[in-house]
């Protein structure tokens, strides 16, 4: 019976909604910053390799999303440039910019949270790599409540 | 006589051609490092703002397409994020990560050489920003020959 629980996957501790939840994490970072609030993390055997939040307006750059940072700071960390291995959890599904550079980076699982009805790959059907195994909806209200919460406040400012 | 002889297009030197060519010495520059000769300018009001070759190999980072490194370059310089104004001259046509991020750009123009028919943008359907013009096959021959030599010998040092 010890065996079990151990074994059950209601004791790993490291699942999706934990890492999620450390994506979501960097998400309120990017919030405090005043920039749009996702969030992403890497992960290589329960291990966050890459942490990193959307700095477009920092950086002045619109090609500073979570994702692409997280992509170069996990392959740096690996010294390969190829994360076959890899999972990405981002709090708002990636765009084609992020998707199409997951492609090259061959990553084996992504894990989004909120869904983008206008821009997000899925409904612009951008190619990923065929071994990228995707899970969808992982802590939704959560990632999207931030995201919300971020264009609200937005509006009534200006 | 001399008067129309000015305001022709013929004596005008700034034309695609002449920017391809640019890009198209920065493919170099990338070929003779072994990476894959690609190269980019961006330019604005007739100057070129940025200038970038694929350093995926020396970066060991599969989002270093030329055009990306552009991209940060020319909004760099320009100050501001957006590259409305601008023309991207890319010697290959982009693939969806490229064609993406220039969506967040929101580029006047995109000029390239060689196609891609496998994984360019065009046949995957990555979306163009709407105010986005695209011009393709200038200098394509060119533009393919170095990406031809640069696969020919890479297959013959295996």
């Amino acid at each position: 019976m010890f065996k079990n629980l151990h074994e059950s996957t209601y004791m790993n501790p490291f699942d999706d909604t934990y890492f999620m939840k450390k994506a979501l994490q960097e998400a309120e970072l990017a919030f405090d910053k005043g920039e749009v609030p996702v969030g992403a993390v890497i992960v290589f055997n329960n291990q966050i390799i890459a942490r990193a939040h959307n700095l477009t307006e920092l950086l002045n750059d619109v090609t500073a999303h979570a994702e692409m940072q997280a992509f170069t700071a996990a392959a740096d960390f690996l010294g390969g440039k190829y994360l076959k291995d890899c999972t990405l959890y981002v709090t708002l599904e990636p765009c084609q910019m992020c998707a199409g550079a997951s492609y090259w980076t061959q990553i084996g699982k992504i894990v989004y949270g909120a869904s983008e009805p206008k821009l997000g790959f899925s409904v612009l059907k951008t190619k990923l790599h065929p071994k990228t195994k995707l899970i969808s909806g992982v802590l939704e209200e959560e990632c999207g409540y931030l995201l919300k919460k971020f264009f609200i406040e937005k509006r009534n400012l200006n």
